[in-house]
């Protein structure tokens, strides 16, 4: 079988003159034609995303072998389509979702979409670190206890900063009440690869598992995948969803692209894997020794070491404040930064000299931190901050809202997201009391120089609030 | 202001360091390295399309006053999100909105998400045509005297075969009931930039518009732009839901070549749109002496002649056949082949050796039209058969089902969508009551070779239906 690819490089040699879409005709202006050219749209030989029969159906099957899915789905509006499908799919208006609150917000668009109430468990902070843990087994257990009715739990691992939970047991537990588990793996699609990282959500037995192809391997942004195992998940209702949320466009370049991420995987993948890890391990044997910044190793349940998170000393330079340093002095781009993290991103594709730079950039930083505390920061838990649900987020959604001053807005109905970004875990979402703990840590944040987003006023000066309580 | 797409190759030129999204660091793997090359993420110096703040707003910004709008946002999950968010922005669950019959299943999708009822405007059939006319004035008036309470009325202009409503007409009834009026304008993004085409929606007055920009302009599969104008539109709701469907990794590829479109626009805009018009005047003039087929001109309220529909003698050849003919014989691949017509989709990256090749290929087929005609096919009117709703379609997709034969469905609630694609325009959708005639029309464009999507059998064997009446 050709691959998506190879079949569009045939095509736009094949001398076809194109009447139908895209308007740019194969790049024929001159503007972008070296992209354009192989971006076609559902023609004759080539197949449609959401009726795949012949060469995307192919492509969908070749992926899910390499990942070790029954059924595998290729997203073009990232995984954030594949989340709100997957929800969509199991969770009918006001049922129980259990919901890990440190949860990406397209996890909260989906409730949103879907009506469904959510049961939130809170992951424990990691001791001393400001970073969520896992969520374990024990809080699955007796949240089930509580609300037994619910139809799924949806949970994130690895997290943004790699922690991963006990997926194993977790399945093994929900299986038994007859629950669906869906797991946001978005940081872990190159997992699978090499024993290095963690086991697979797939091959610990979940349900539903959404991976960004983007992150982690060798594939566009906004590129991702759905897949499924077993007998629980409604593949039709998924398959529905899917085509609800994402473009009845959808980019070949992106579908040509996925498929050849999987076909390099298949190929190259173990030799350039051993090759990657080699780096890892030479790079964390390296920056064991630093005196004031900590690399985080194992941690939580697990944790995937492909993302290299460094501890700060906070007192003295916050993660946004390290970023900088490394952006101005040393040409290197974090992924992002926290009060007292930073975290650098790693894929099969970094190079020696990328990881040398980086180490030795550190090393110099490192050197120059004084070690006289400032106290700037004081310290910020949420693992006992439980949100206060007043009413649906879909409900909330549509009510009737307000503005007013975000320090005055203790005990009203927050109307919006308060989310800092990255890593994307609200505060607040649609619903909840805003209690003086969270608007308390959210301007910490915020003057820290943390970004928010999914609000009106960003600069957290105002807060939209349900105009009454329900 | 430095365009984003010069901004993102003097970006690739900086030596900084990736380590964050997207895993091919910047191509560095060989695959599709020329491509990846400039898809980055959210990095400093560059923007958040969640929260534009700076390079991405000033593009936003040059694309309204390029469009004509007072807001533009750029879309990267195609027109599907902005419809999707335009809807989400005004309907609340069980409000009434007014929807053209005619409308895009992604406006179906907007009514599950929402839970807004629909109450549906047939467009009549173009006399002797078998496609769909415009949504009259008239027809919208009459509606409204009977729904007073709906809160927007949402309609395609131009339909996939170019035919465009009385804009005009229709907003300034809407605005004096203080509705808000989108419309669906995914078929015209083109049409403000030569008067050869119809008025635009912005020109005549509508609230929201969205476009795509990959179907008639140079820009890549699956861009599209929702615009803004006027004080009825909630600008907070519609941001807010376009973040809630649309990837939280938007991909830098289309953000930059939907802002070099906008560029290409503004500086050569005038004379490319000079040289594409007289070339479809061109070919319009030399394809008005065909025998057999017949080269659609202005129809309906006003149409867009960027769109070449070719109206069949069907009993001798249908619109899949002739499509075939074209491709096998003469290279050339269609947009789109109904029983009765096919289309040819025209940009102006279309070159005068394409309409060239185009028309002398259809003379050629048109004199070898035998005149016998065969009777395979029967008329298919739909006009006056208007859908009888039993419940709104979110509740309907929530709702228990069952999978029954197709020809034994009349009288149940259609669970699925029953989609003849392209154009796309359901005949059956979730809540409706399935009639005989549904039943024969489907079955007929089936057997025709129409594909169908949004069901699960797409033979048309089986369908889903509700388990029983709500």
């Amino acid at each position: 079988m050709m691959e998506l690819w190879q079949a569009l490089k045939r095509h736009t040699k094949s001398g076809k003159y194109p009447f139908h879409m895209p308007g740019h005709k194969g790049g024929r202006l001159g503007i972008f034609s070296d992209m354009m050219r192989q971006d076609i749209t559902e023609i004759e030989g080539f197949d449609n995303l959401h009726k795949p029969e012949g060469i995307l159906l192919n492509a969908q099957k070749r992926c899910a072998g390499v990942f070790g899915a029954e059924e595998s789905f290729f997203l073009i509006n990232g995984s954030t389509s594949g989340i709100l499908a997957a929800m969509m799919s199991c969770c009918n208006e006001n049922q129980e979702i259990l919901i890990a609150r440190n949860c990406h917000r397209s996890v909260y668009s989906g409730l949103i979409f879907s009506g469904a109430k959510p049961i939130y468990i809170l992951p424990e902070m990691l001791k001393g670190k400001e970073l969520f843990g896992s969520i374990t087994i024990e809080q699955v257990k007796k949240t089930i206890e509580k609300y037994p009715n619910a139809k799924a739990l949806l949970l994130t691992s690895p997290t943004y900063e790699g922690i991963t939970s006990d997926i194993e047991n977790i399945a093994h537990f929900l299986h038994q009440k007859n629950m669906v588990l869906i797991v946001d793996e978005a940081h872990g699609s190159h997992m699978k690869f090499h024993d290095f990282f963690p086991k697979t959500a797939l091959q610990q037995g979940a349900d539903i598992v959404i991976q960004s192809l983007h992150k982690t391997l060798p594939s566009p942004t906004q590129t991702a995948l759905l897949h499924i195992q077993g007998k629980r998940a409604d593949r039709k209702k998924i398959q529905q969803a899917l085509s609800m949320v994402q473009s009845s466009s959808p980019s070949y370049l992106f579908l040509a692209a996925m498929d050849a991420c999987c076909g390099w995987l298949q190929k190259q993948g173990k030799k350039e894997f051993e090759s990657y890890v080699k780096k890892l391990q030479w790079f964390y044997k390296r920056a064991s020794n630093l005196e004031n910044i900590v690399v985080l190793q194992k941690a939580g349940f697990d944790r995937d070491r492909g993302k290299i998170v460094l501890q700060l000393p906070k007192e003295n330079i916050t993660g946004i404040q390290l970023n900088d340093l490394l952006r101005r002095n040393f040409a290197i781009e974090m992924e992002m930064g926290s009060l007292s993290y930073s975290i650098a991103m790693t894929s099969p594709a970094d190079t020696k000299e990328g990881f040398c730079r980086l180490v030795e950039a550190i090393e110099k930083i490192d050197k120059q931190l004084s070690k006289t505390k400032k106290h700037i920061f004081s310290k910020i838990e949420e693992g006992d901050c439980p949100p206060i649900i007043k009413t649906t987020p879909r409900r909330a959604y549509f009510a009737q809202k307000k503005e007013i001053l975000f320090l005055e807005s203790e005990n009203h109905v927050c109307g919006e997201f308060i989310i800092p970004y990255p890593p994307g875990a609200p505060i607040l979402a649609p619903g909840e009391v805003i209690t003086k703990e969270k608007i308390q840590k959210s301007i910490l944040l915020q003057k820290a120089g943390v970004s928010f987003v999914g609000c009106q006023d960003t600069a957290l000066k105002n807060i939209t609030v349900l105009a009454e309580s329900e």
